[in-house]
């Protein structure tokens, strides 16, 4: 898909209609969303924040890009909403201001990622975006940090582009994978777009189009001799293993990808240190995931580097986050009304938020602090910071930043944390003045 | 993200280094590759083939976009690539043809859904995106019916988008819930793009961003009265159903989107019908799917339609299959080599294929026969058609053609596999003869 279109009409319809109606009642006054994880799912112990740069990205060129709104004319809904409606439409431009967790940063269920102040109608119609464009990254480094646990040091490589939710997902995925501490990505245009390693061996069918599996090897190698990593896999391993020491080649690596991963690695490695081919690397993939590489581990398989593709972009185990972006807070002729939502299960804490991180004695992450924001906590590292005002970009960062971000929070969370396994709690509280505000906000709606 | 580059760059780094392979080799012999998914997911007894129009449309475009060969120069592997190669690479278009499958139809593990032949390195160069493409859409059409199955007449509209894998997934999979019966979609741009009808109501913001939560609802029912759903769960849903009444409205709709749906739909219903509101509709959402759905029908609830997100757009349960492409067959100077795959559980059969379905007496689908292409087998009809000859498009479909088809393929599957609990198998053979090939090019690759 020629997905050039990323405009404002890439939303939900009920983000215009809503707009639509703040317009008409002139009622736009100055509110504040912020767009949070409700709760981790199973298997998950901390998230690992990514994904704003592409957010930003795009509320920062939302204002040129081109809104059709002859489509939202013809609309049935839209039969009694005004031109000038349209026109706003038209020129739309964010003026806000946004606060946002740091890429990289490992985060908490229902602390904010992102903080958004602007008039009503722009802040609003940001929802469905900074949602689908934030919470999928979010969702893969957080898979992908698991991973990258379980590979105790040996690299990982994403290579899932052709199992993600569509060709876009793909690029987004490499990105969120390097953050949270991939090696590379397959994806070349991940490696063009945003700088990442890209790493490729060879596909069966390469090994097929010829009519020799030793041929095919050496003409691999001729060309690639940097990059010489063959797939032995094709017919039977451990016999193009020993194709490939007869032949003399010395490959960069070889590629197992199917069979007893720890039994195939075990014998390759054999026949190949006794052929003199210590240098050569082994390399294992096929439908792996953080369970079937632990397992590989305690096996003690001779594998020096994973490539993971499907469990990691489609983050298998769990698919999805829950991402909300709600209303906390509005502004209007000066007096600030406090919003939350009693839904049950699905209730909100009122007011702009900063999220400050108390350390303990030996450096490590002790708890979170969710507190009103602009209020200053001693002892503690706030997590927001600003990244927009006036709808123009006020930071930015490298990916490499970011990567090295996430590499350092990841090692400074408690140990129990780690645990692939086992469920662990970090503890993340809302301040009493918060809880206070939430009870007064209630009382106000409670029946008369 | 601003995704206007889908290049051919968008594809795993060693379809490239293959290429380069083969082009420097002068191995270009006519390839031909085949696209289908290996097994089933669990809870899946049917597959409904999605997302040939976007794969098309890059294949007829991929000519023209603009290859950054630089970035290929400057790549570490590329070393000892030539010139002509990276030239190739700048000027590539797409020469062969394609025949896949019609989207819509009801499609079962190892039959093609597309076969590509070309010359092999513009065969192979497609894998990545055309996966990417077919997987996804067909993995969310092949979720929809399930649900659609499961809401037993009643509407489901799809408003997945911020749950999806990135912006441009949300469109793709309101694009292939469409396709499997779904009445709509919340995203306005597939809207524009795709021309399907779109929906939305109101979000908690909206009721939040007025004082009073009559006042929100009786301004949107002014501007809206031909749409308006109004969400009755902010604080709480059968006082606002009240007060709906009280206030003299006569909203389309409300949608519950909390709490006990069945309980608080069979209150509503009552409250409304004795207001004489026996017009309103009431809509359901809130984490659904098809258990969801199936236990809401079953203790009665009293709702008119769905609107489901999340577990749609991310397909919870199976958010990927187990698609491949894979080479069966190479033709040069005038002979046919076929190619198969023998890896543990990986195996492929060789041969370009066809896949033909049978109809039992009363013109549901019995079985599947899968035979080598260009064969006619009597009393049964060829599923795979000509969609690409010399890389243009030979065909066209609208989606409602598609769509129509899709409800037409789902009616005539035989009823146990409706099943959304039981497994049930539905016959898919390879004809004697494509057995008889693969023993064939297995001896040929015995060890002496």
């Amino acid at each position: 898909m020629n997905a050039n279109a990323h405009s404002l009409l890439l939303t939900d319809l009920y983000e215009l209609t809503m707009a639509a109606a703040f317009f008409e009642n002139r009622h736009n006054p100055t509110a504040t969303f912020e767009l949070f994880v409700r709760r981790l799912p199973e298997n998950r112990n901390f998230l690992v924040a990514a994904g704003l740069e592409q957010a930003l990205e795009w509320v920062e060129q939302t204002c040129c890009a081109k809104v059709d709104v002859d489509f939202l004319r013809r609309h049935p809904a839209f039969g009694h909403i005004s031109d000038e409606f349209f026109e706003y439409l038209r020129n739309f431009r964010f003026s806000g201001e946004i606060w946002a967790v740091s890429e990289g940063t490992v985060v908490f269920p229902n602390e904010p990622l992102v903080r958004v102040t602007a008039p009503l109608i722009e802040a609003q119609v940001l929802e469905t975006y900074l949602l689908a464009a934030i919470t999928y990254q979010t969702t893969v480094a957080s898979k992908a940090a698991r991973v990258i646990l379980a590979a105790q040091g040996r690299d990982v490589v994403e290579f899932g582009s052709r199992r993600a939710h569509g060709p876009e997902a793909g690029l987004l995925a490499a990105r969120a994978a390097y953050i949270a501490g991939c090696a590379g990505t397959s994806n070349v245009e991940a490696g063009r777009r945003f700088g990442i390693p890209t790493f490729g061996t060879i596909a069966h069918s390469y090994v097929m189009a010829f009519d020799d599996e030793v041929e095919a090897f050496q003409r691999y190698s001729s060309l690639f001799p940097e990059a010489s990593v063959l797939l032995v896999d094709t017919y039977d391993t451990l016999r193009a293993v020993d194709k490939i020491i007869a032949a003399g080649l010395k490959p960069q690596g070889i590629r197992l990808d199917s069979g007893d991963l720890a039994e195939l690695s075990t014998a390759a490695r054999r026949k190949l240190d006794a052929a003199g081919l210590n240098e050569t690397k082994i390399f294992a993939s096929g439908d792996l995931n953080e369970q079937s590489i632990v397992e590989l581990g305690r096996r003690g398989a001779k594998i020096d580097a994973y490539g993971v593709g499907t469990e990691l972009v489609v983050s298998r185990d769990a698919p999805a986050l829950s991402g909300v972006y709600k209303l906390v807070e509005l502004e209007r002729d000066g007096r600030t009304s406090y919003q939350a939502k009693f839904s049950a299960d699905k209730g909100t804490h009122p007011a702009a938020k900063q999220v400050w991180r108390f350390r303990d004695a030996d450096g490590k992450f002790a708890r979170d602090l969710i507190s009103q924001a602009g209020k200053r906590i001693a002892g503690a590292e706030p997590l927001l910071v600003k990244v927009m005002s006036e709808g123009k970009r006020t930071s930015h960062e490298t990916l490499e930043q970011i990567r090295a971000r996430a590499k350092k929070q990841i090692e400074d969370l408690p140990q129990q944390l780690f645990s692939l396994e086992q469920e662990a709690k970090y503890r993340v509280e809302f301040s009493d003045e918060l809880e206070r505000l939430l009870a007064l906000v209630r009382k106000e709606h409670q029946p008369a």
